[in-house]
Order: structure tokens, then C-alpha cells, then sequence
């Protein structure tokens, strides 16, 4: 079912969210708690700003808990702004371009869910896809059809409304093959300034998606904590599932809902496919 | 630039073609000679028939040279009829779905050569492929599309005439994009009873492309050979490039033309795109 | 902590207990029953007898469950004698060289278990190892190791005594050293005419390793099931843990025990490290 | 027969040498020019000092060119201290845990070349190494082997005193053996203070290994090459081949020859084993 998270906030290593944290990106890999799909082991990815002219990107198809390049690489990079995803597959092939995040342009792009008989519905989709973007699709997912659907309709200049499109345009389309419960997503994206976050499920129950409480608040609970001491006051970040048991630190996104974490006060808006 | 063999005759361990011969396919993989292109580590990819209910595929991502399962089973299994394939990417992924020989139902399907400018015409092609086939299409090579487009125009029921009419399409469509000489292609393929093998190119010279003579002339020409012996009289391969240099023993298939190996005397057609 | 099987019987294809089972082998590298870590996805492999000269091995370090070359094999390979393992490192990297059967001349070899502080006593136990079999030695696991202290043994001999004295060894190794409770196994292994499994664990409970009942009593108990009906009389496998949950079929090997499953009567005797 | 180069001096993009060199370690991985061994596909790696507590290592068994995760991270990292490398098996297994750069501690190490008759002589070199040290073997190189060596005979106190006498012992091992001709190597290690760099054969010309010359000097020569114009005055890389035809910017490093790239003038001594 894959689970992911973003961060945004004062540099960190990105091995503090991946692998240091009780349950941790890569505890969740092995041993995920708020999905009935307990394994994520087909292939993973972290992408990341800061480091480059673009955003880097590192995906590989071992399960994360066994690769060790994940572990020296999310020791040695230090990022302000990053994503990281653990996928389970939905049926298509376990190979590196499928494994998220997506990357185009400045944009990283990650989704946990699926389209519903997508492979019935998959060449439509595609054909919704612009022609000049068709040929950038290296992989075989929903996902990262998503993601072209929505730079299609405009991510890069709108992105909640763009991804609000696509997830009409999937709804719609699967309406036309009689397809029911056709989306199910949490998705996350960047463009190396702004986290954007969305959790939404047509007709059926979400899957779970977390942002972590104002770091000053948490600070206030757990004086004593180094972990929060360190990170800055606007340090936030989004999870499938929580990455540790502390009362107190995190709190569910509500479903149709998108969170937009931001220099400044961040922002939280309806999601509505269109 | 691919190099790829294929078997019909008697069964025969595969590693007598892709390993135990003086240039086998495996020696073509690190240095190949009938091509500018020498390394074909791209990936690698056996097909076979006669060991399970429908054709067997055994497909990697490592140079074929160092692959030691590929040893391994190419000693273990025996086959009347086989493909194998090395891979050199023209620029798509090196994954498992992009290795040779691609499979649906009975037939398997090789490919050396390349649709130019091909990610600017993907999406017109891909449309070109049955709505009912387009789920089955797993990865991102202009072979793997060139094979469903030949199951779209019939491939099942007219192999060749299936195969002219895909490159036919492709030749049309380039054209309607301003792309010059299109389609530069060796393909074989099978059904389990026949093994089918052409070559063409529009306007450019055609990749290499090799048949076996007829094994009691080739005994003849060397009656103390112990390999040739063994052979049926009606064994029969086909090679993008000589497995040896004894003389005698391989001739080139003329461009714009497709041979047909079957019990009975084989067949030599023109190939001509529709 | 690994799970493996071996049969011996009329031909079947591999798939029939690796992938077609209730509770198959692949199943139990996503979730294993009768152990406390669920996950086995860190490789595997099979062994089998009957294609070629000596036993074929196909290995891999990606999990079972998304293998396709696995499928394919398993489904294309018919075989009277085989082993399936699929891995859960202790420790020692994710590669092929570690993955299970290991191989010498006929004999094959699966291993379930550990040598306790494995790291402190690798180079006592590796001084063990006869010089002209250290070279052989590929990956770096215990397994490997203890195989090759069992060829050192004598195992191709007298393969249970082999087995005892390698026992033994790392025992007294261990002792030397102050590591407590050394050894914990399940073996199988195979010349390609037998199929050897033995239980046993130093001052602990044995990891669990069943055998299957008699097959004409296990078809009294079930006169309708297809599957025990086209199995030979003397067909036998050695699990981890059993393949399904129809009561009469699987009984538990003694801890402290060796099976012998052979053409003829079988044979249970004790294990004791010499 | 494996090609590398090491870089110290003001921080630069790995890519710069990695891949958009005229003849870059990429290039060579395919194509190189001054061995006999054109192919350098059978895995890479590389280690780097800066953006981490210690070295970062990169490592994978893909043949460089069509690694993705390299590209990706070669144009995010930074560094004022890296090496690479490219190899090209001499009969041990593509497995990660033997490509190169092996690292122990802050020590970063490759090597091209060889040890005549490895196997054969493995035992025996194993046993030099020190006891503590024999369990952070991972792999089944002969130079990660030497690497442990050198480290046991006091690497990290005395580098190419220790370095020499691991030639020594192994010299004096193959002789026990009568082993000729045993040691071929170019080796390039690094603490990340300093880049040291030794050509050695026994009693057989050894690997080419060349030093960028003076930037200062080169920068006279080639006034207008920007390349060169924002590399520090004490950059220096040395390398199992020139990245390029530019007369006057490498030099070879005479055979039996060591080279200390440090703050301040670099050296140069003899190498000789002990």
C-alpha cells in the first residue's frame, strides 16, 4: 500500500525521518501499523532540494531495510525540504521507474493508493496525458500517471487545482468503464519551496495521512527532547503513519483536505476533484 | 544494438548457442563485430518452449556475462526451440520489462534495431495498439510496442503479414512526423511450431542477420565436427551475427526479406511494410 | 530467520509447493507462521535435480514474492528432488552469494538458524574449513560456512556424521569463546538420491521443521484432493513449517533428529554433535 | 582490469571527472584505452568525504553507464576528496560488497589489478589478517583483502609503510606458493586529509596510473579552458587514465612509485615492498 513522508523545515539528515525515529520510513517498510498491508518492500526512493541545481533523487527496487546505500546516503545529505516513499505494489512490476518519487522539472511528486482497475482504465488515462509530456512516462504506475495527468492540467502553476483535475479526470473516466471507488490517494509533492500534502478516497474511507504539530507546542510537551529542540519552528512533517507513539506530535489530515506547508503560516484547504 | 539468436531442430542444451560456441551470444554481449556498437550488457533474455505448458522466459537486468543463473539454467535446460537475447539500451531504461523476448500467450518475440526518434512518436504508436493489448504492454521499449502492434494487426493468425503491416503503421506514422528512415529492425519470433525471422530497413542498410545453412551440407563441409553431428538434418539457427568463422556454415538473409523455419522445408518470403 | 522445503517424489513442477500451496513457501516470505519474524525477503533460491548434469540453482537477491523469472521456473521445471529457501539475513549482506542452496559438485544445501555471534567466531570457525574447499567459499554467511565444514567432515561420505561433527566444531568453537547456546539449525540437504533434514539446537527449542505423513495415509484422509492423488506413494517434503492447515498431513520433526527420506523405507535418527 | 581516479582540491561536482570528462571513468567503463580490458561493467562505486561524519560509499553492481542513481548523485554531491571506480572482475562475484571503494573507518580504498592465482592463495592471506579486523571482510575480493591486510600491518598510522608491507606478505606468500609475477595493483586510499596514490607490479609492467600535472602549469597552457580556470591551485587527480587528449595536463606515475596529494607541497616516493 506504500507509505511515505515529507519534511520541510530547518536542514536535517534525512536518515533522522528515515531511519532513526521509532517508526521510522524504514520501520514501516518491514512492519507498517495503520494498513492491513503490513510488508513495503517493493523498491523505494527519497528525493531531495538542496544539494544540486534540481532536486536529487535516489530510488532503487531492494526493500529499504536492506539497502545499505540508503543507509550512507541518508547519513552523508543534509536537506531543508525532502520526500521519501517505501512502495508495496498494486500489481505492476517491481523496477526502479516505478519507484517514487517522480521527478519533473524542480516538481517530486509521491502517492500511496491506487486507481482502481487501473489497467482497464490505464489507456484512456494516458490519452489524457499532453503529448509532450507522454514521452517523460518511464514507468508502468497509476502513479506516476497521476502525476502527468496533473502536469497536464497545470501543476506547476496551480498545483492543488491541478491535482484536484486529475482526480476528476480519473473519477470521471472510470465512471465511463463502470468503474466504482476509483481513487484512493495521499499524495505529496514539491517544488523545492512548498510541501503540498492531499488525502482523499472516492465513496470509501481514506488512507491514513499525518502532519506533525507546531514544533513550538510539541517543544512546550517534551522540553527535554533534543530531537525537537534542534529543528526550527516552522519544521514540519507529513506521514502516512505517525513516526513515533508521543501524545501530542501528530494529528491526521483530515480526508478531502490538502495542507500546504510553507514559509509562514502554512495552510489547510478543502480538496475537491474536479 | 542488440544481438540476438534463435534455435529450431533438435533439443539442444541452450548453452550450446549462448555460452560453448567459438563467438556465442555471451561473447557477442562483451564484444560484438558485426556492429559499431560492440557491448551488449543492457540486459539479457532467454525464451523457450517445451519444458512447461506455454513458453518459459528467463529475463535480467545484469550483463549476460556475469549473470550466474544464466549459466546455470542455459546447462540445465534442453529445448527443440529457443530465442535469446543481449541488450544495448538506445536510451530507455535498463529494467526486467525492457528485456527481450517479450511474451503473449504461445508466441515470443526478439528484437534488434530501433524506431528513430522514437520517445516523439510513442504516443501515436501507442494508440495504434489495441485498446484489449494496451494492458499488456509492461515496459517502455519501441520493441515491446512494435510486438503489440504486430498482435494488433494479426500477428496470431498471419505472423509475417501481421509483422509487415506493423512496420507498415510505423513507417506511416514517422512520416506524418517528419521523421526520416523510421524503422531499422531484425525480429524473431515464435509460436512454438515455427520460428520466424526478418529483416529490413527503410532507406539505410539493414542490421546484420544470419541463417544457418543446412546441417548435412555443413556435415559434409566437416565430418569429423562433433557439434554438427549431433544435430537433426532439419536444425536450423538464426543469429544477428555468426556464432563462428568456419566458412561454409552461415549465410546472410537478404534485406526486405523474412525466412520461416518449420518441419518441412523451410521458407524465404520478401518483407514488404503494408 | 529463513524458511525452507525439500521434496522428493514422482515429478512435480516446482510451483506445486512453492507458489500453488495454501500456505506455500512464497506465502511464507511474506508471512511466515511459526516464527517471530513474519518477513523472509531477503533472497532466495531453489536446487533441483533431473535437467542437467548435476543440480541446477537459480538465486536471487530480490523477495520471493515479486520474482518473476521465480514464477516462471517454477511453473516451467518438473523435478523429483528439490529445495526452496527463501532468506532472512542475521546479518550478513543481501546478495546471491548468500542466498540458499549452496552447491558442491551433486550436493545442495539449505540452512534455517544462526551461529550465535556468528561475526567473533567466523575466522575460527573459517580455519576449520579444509584448504583446498576455502576457495569455494563465495558469500560470507554461516550457512555457507557450516556447509563447508560439514564437506570438510566428510559429508560427502557419510553426510549425517559430517553433519554432527560440523555441529560439533562450531559448538566447541563457540565454547572456547564463551558464546552461549551456539547453534541453532534446521538443515536439508541432498546428494540428488537422498533427502537429508535434520532439527537440532544447542541449550534452546529448535526452530520447528515438519515432514510430511506417509501420502497413502494421507489420502485415505482425503480421497477427493487432486493434489495428494498424483503423488507417488514414497513422495515426502521437509518444511519449515507446513504448507497448509488440513490436519493429518504434516507432523513436527523431533528436536535432536535427522530424516532420511529415500526409495524405500525412510529413516529417523537422532542428531547428536560429535 | 578495473579503472579509477581519486580527486583532491577545491570542491567540485564528482560528475565533473565521473561523467563530463572527454574520456570520463564512465566513458572508460565502456571504452577504455590503456588496457587491454575495454569493459569495466561488473559494478562501481564511489566514496566521498564532506557532507557526512565520514566518507560517504555509493556502491552497485549495474555497469556504471546505465546506473541512473549515479548520474543523479554525481550531479548533487560536492566534494573536495573523492575517489571512484569502475571494475571489471577478475573471476570473484558482481556482488556490492565487492566493489570498490572499501572503507573501514575514516579510510577510504581501491585498486586495480590483481593478485596472481587468488584463490589458491586466499587461506593463507586471509590468515594475515589481524583478528579483529577478519570479521569486516564483507566480500570476496582479492583487494579487499589487501585493504585488510594494510590495515593490519598499521594503515591507518603509517599508509604506504603498512601499504608495503601488505605487497610483502603477499609476495612472500606466493613465493611459499610458487605463485610468480603475484602483484599487480595501482591502489588509491584516502583519510580524507590526504590522497595517496602507489603503482606496483612484481616482476611484470604495471597498470598505467597518471597525475594531473600543476594547475598552475596547465592553466598556463590552456588559458582559455574554463575547466580549469575555476579548479584551486592545489587540485590535483590521479587516475588510471587520462580524462583527456589535452597534451600536457597528465603525466605517468613512474612504476614502483607512491604520490601524497596534500595541503602544501605534494610528494613523491618509492615504493617498495617489505
Amino acid at each position: 500500500m506504500c507509505r511515505w513522508l515529507g519534511y520541510a523545515g530547518s536542514p536535517i539528515r534525512i536518515e533522522e525521518l528515515v531511519f532513526n525515529a521509532q517508526h521510522s520510513l524504514v520501520e514501516q517498510s518491514r512492519n507498517a501499523r495503520f494498513t492491513s498491508h503490513l510488508t513495503n518492500a517493493d523498491g523505494f526512493g527519497i528525493g531531495w532540494y538542496g544539494t544540486g541545481a534540481g532536486p536529487g533523487v535516489y530510488r532503487s527496487v531492494a526493500p529499504a531495510w536492506s539497502d545499505r546505500n540508503l543507509q550512507d546516503l541518508s547519513a552523508q545529505i543534509t536537506s531543508p525540504l525532502f520526500l521519501a516513499h517505501v512502495r508495496a505494489t498494486t500489481g505492476t512490476p517491481v523496477q526502479q521507474t516505478n519507484c517514487h518519487p517522480f521527478r519533473h522539472g524542480r516538481w517530486l511528486f509521491v502517492h500511496n493508493g491506487f486507481i482502481a482497475d487501473y489497467l482497464r482504465l490505464r489507456r484512456d488515462l494516458a490519452l489524457g496525458v499532453a503529448p509532450d509530456l507522454f514521452p517523460h512516462i518511464e514507468g508502468t504506475t497509476d502513479s506516476e500517471l497521476m502525476f502527468h495527468l496533473a502536469l497536464t492540467f497545470g501543476l506547476e502553476d496551480e498545483p492543488l487545482r491541478a491535482l484536484e483535475r486529475m482526480a476528476g479526470f480519473v473519477e470521471e473516466t472510470a465512471r465511463r468503464h463502470g468503474v466504482e471507488r476509483p481513487l484512493q490517494m495521499t499524495v505529496g509533492m514539491s517544488d523545492g519551496e512548498r510541501l503540498y500534502a492531499a488525502r482523499y478516497a472516492s465513496d470509501q474511507e481514506a488512507n491514513s495521512l499525518y502532519v506533525s504539530n507546531d514544533v513550538r507546542d510539541v517543544r512546550e510537551l517534551y522540553p527535554e527532547n533534543e530531537r525537537f529542540r534542534h529543528l526550527s519552528d516552522e519544521a514540519r512533517a507529513v506521514v502516512s503513519e505517525p513516526l513515533g507513539d508521543l501524545p501530542g506530535v501528530w494529528r491526521a489530515i483530515t480526508p478531502a483536505t490538502a495542507v500546504i506547508v510553507q514559509p509562514g503560516a502554512d495552510e489547510v484547504v478543502p480538496f475537491t476533484p474536479r
